[in-house]
C-alpha cells in the first residue's frame, strides 16, 4: 500500500506520520496538495471539537492528478474545492433535491473535508468529488488561492441576503475570518452605494489588512463601544469569544440581525433576555460559494499580507504551534512546490 | 396625599405597603385594577431582573375611573392594556415614526408597566395612556380578560410572520406562556390547513390545558426527544431554562427558525457551534397585539382552567409565594370585585 506524509489527529494527539495515499471514490479526483492553510477550526478540532479522527485541514489549493470520466478536463489543473461532500441523491435526500446551495451546508449524511469523516488537507494528496472543484485562474498565486475557502465563507453572508444596501453594518473581531468578512462586506456596500462598514477589533495592525477598495472604518474596541452602539442594522460576530458575542449584541439595534460566524464561542453566562427584549434575529452562517471568492481574487485582491508564516509539511507541528500563538494571522503549510510554468 | 395599597419591590425586598395613588399624566387614564395576574417575569423582577424598583405587575384587567379629553367614552369601561409607554414623538423618534407595532416594543425611551420606570398592577389604581387601553367585550369574564397580555404575547409570533402554513411547529415548555403559545399557534395552523403543532413538555396535565380547538399533539420530554428531532421548521422556546433552549435547538431542522420567548434563560455553557453549523435563525419575540387576543377570548376561549389560585391584594405576599411554587400555573390577585352588572 502506497503511503505518504500526513498530519493526523486522534483523541488528544496530533502528529505527522505515514498514512495511506487516498483512493479516489466514484466521481472523485485525486488532488496533489500545494498549500494547506491552518484555520482556527483546525486548532479546535485538535482540541477535540467534532470528535474528529484523521488527517486535519480543509483549506487548500492543489493540482488535479486524476479525474473521473466526464471531468478529464480537470487533469493537471490547479484547483480549490468545496469542503462538503453530499450524498447528492435527489430522489431520497430532500436537502440535496433543494440544490447545491442548500445541500452543500446541510445534506444530513454529508462528510466534511478534515472535519467530519473525511481526511483533510495536511497531507500530500487528497481526494474530493470532481464537482466540488473550482479551477483557479492562472494569474492568481497559489498563496492567494489557498484563501478561497474562508473567502467563500465570507461570501455566504452575501448569499444569505442578510445585508440590504442601506444597512449600517459592523464586523466584530479582527482575526483572519473577520478581515475577510470586512473585505467582502466592505466591497459589497461600496458596490451597493451603502454606508461604510464599521470594523471593530483590538488590533489596528490587523484591521489595516483590509484593502483600500473596501469601505471600512476600523474602530478599536478596548473597552469603549463605538459611538454607534445599539444602532447597527447588521452585526457580524467573528470573534469566537463570549465577550465578542456580547459586544456584537450590544452593537445591534432592536429588530436588527446578528450573524454568527464563529463556531466556538462557548459562553460562561449566556443570557437570552437582551435578545428577546430587542427581538434580535440571530443567524448562523457557515460555508459559502467559491465562484465570487475566486472572482474577487482574480480581480487582484492580494491576501498574502495576512500570511504570518509558511512551513513545509515536514514541520506541520511547528506550523500548528505558530498558528496557535497570539498575534499570528494565517499560517500556510507548503506541501508541494508549484509546478514550473509551462512554456507557451 | 391620597394613598392606597401596593406591592412594592425595592432591591431584594418586596412588600405590601401604602403608596401614593398615582396621578394621570397627559393623555393617561386612571384605572381601578380588578385583577392582576402574576407572571414569571414578575418573579424574576423580585429577584432583581431589570433592577426595577416600584410596584410590580403588568398583567391586569380594570375599570377606567378617569379618562383624558378625547377619550371620555372610556370612562367606566372594563379594559386591558398594552404595557409599553412610548414617547410617541414621530418627529424626533425614528421608532415611533415607524408606527405602533414597532414603537410598542422598541421606542428607546419607553417605560414599561411594572417592569421599567412605571409602577405596575399589584396596587389599587394604576395610570396608563388612554391609547394603550382596549375595551373588554362584556361577555368575557374578568378572570379571562386578565390573560389578554400574555395571550397577546403569544400572538406576537403570528404578527412576526415566523410560521408558514406548511411549517412543522414545535412549542417547548408547558408553563403558562407555553400553553397560550400552543393554543394560539395550534389554532393558527388549523386555520391555515397546516400540520398539528407538537407541544413538548414534562407535565401532561398542563399540556392538556390547551383547548380541543387547537390542533396540538402533546409530547412528554422526559429524556426522550420526539421522533421528529431535527425536523421542525419552527420551534418556540418557552421554557426559560438552558436545558429547554438546548432541547428546542435539537428539535429545529437546519436553516429552521428558533423563537425565543423566555427572557430568563441564562446558560452555563452556551455553545454557538450547533447554531452556526445548522445555520439556524433565532428570533426574539416580546409583547404582542391585543386585538386578536381579545377576539380569541370573545370567541369563547376559556383560560380559567389555568388559574391555580386567587388571593386578595392584602395577601399579595402569599400569592407571590404560591406563584413561585413548583406546579403552580396562573395565580391571580383579586384587587377589587367586579362592579355589579348594570340593569338594562
Amino acid at each position: 500500500m502506497a503511503t505518504q506524509l500526513g498530519f493526523v489527529v486522534s483523541g488528544n494527539t496530533a502528529e505527522l506520520k505515514q498514512v495511506p495515499v487516498p483512493m479516489a471514490a466514484d466521481g472523485e479526483c485525486v488532488v496533489r496538495v500545494l498549500i494547506a492553510n491552518i484555520c482556527n477550526t483546525d486548532l479546535e478540532i485538535m482540541k477535540g471539537y467534532m470528535g474528529f479522527a484523521g488527517v486535519v485541514g480543509h483549506e487548500f489549493v492543489g493540482i488535479v492528478e486524476s479525474a473521473p470520466a466526464g471531468y478529464e478536463a480537470l487533469h493537471g489543473k490547479r484547483v480549490v474545492g468545496d469542503i462538503n461532500l453530499v450524498c447528492g441523491n435527489v430522489e431520497s435526500c430532500f436537502t440535496c433535491a433543494c440544490g447545491w446551495d442548500r445541500a452543500r451546508n446541510h445534506c444530513p449524511v454529508r462528510t466534511v473535508l478534515g472535519i467530519l469523516n473525511k481526511d483533510g488537507t495536511y497531507q500530500e494528496r487528497i481526494t474530493l468529488p470532481a464537482k466540488n472543484l473550482h479551477v483557479v485562474p492562472d494569474h492568481v498565486s497559489s498563496e492567494n488561492a489557498a484563501f478561497a475557502e474562508p473567502l467563500a465563507a465570507a461570501f455566504r453572508i452575501v448569499e444569505q441576503k442578510l445585508v440590504a444596501p442601506t444597512d449600517k453594518v459592523a464586523v466584530v473581531g479582527d482575526g483572519k475570518l473577520g478581515v475577510l468578512i470586512a473585505e467582502v462586506l466592505g466591497r459589497a456596500q461600496v458596490a451597493a452605494g451603502g454606508p461604510r462598514v464599521v470594523f471593530v477589533g483590538r488590533h489596528p495592525e490587523k484591521m489595516a489588512l483590509v484593502s483600500a477598495a473596501a469601505a471600512v472604518e476600523p474602530v478599536a474596541s478596548d473597552g469603549v463601544l463605538p459611538s454607534g452602539a445599539s444602532s447597527f442594522d447588521v452585526v457580524v460576530d467573528a470573534t469566537g469569544s463570549p465577550a465578542g458575542l456580547d459586544l456584537a449584541r450590544a452593537l445591534c439595534r432592536p429588530l436588527g440581525t446578528l450573524v454568527l460566524k464563529s463556531t466556538c464561542a462557548a459562553g460562561a453566562n449566556f443570557n437570552t433576555a437582551p435578545f428577546v427584549v430587542d427581538e434580535l434575529k440571530i443567524i448562523g452562517s457557515r460555508c459559502g460559494p467559491f465562484p465570487p471568492a475566486l472572482e474577487l481574487l482574480a480581480s487582484g485582491l492580494d491576501l498574502t499580507p495576512l500570511i504570518t508564516a509558511t512551513f513545509p509539511l515536514t514541520e506541520a507541528s511547528a506550523a500548528v504551534a505558530k498558528a496557535a500563538t497570539k498575534g499570528t494571522m494565517k499560517v500556510q503549510i507548503r506541501v508541494h512546490d508549484d509546478p514550473a510554468p509551462s512554456v507557451s
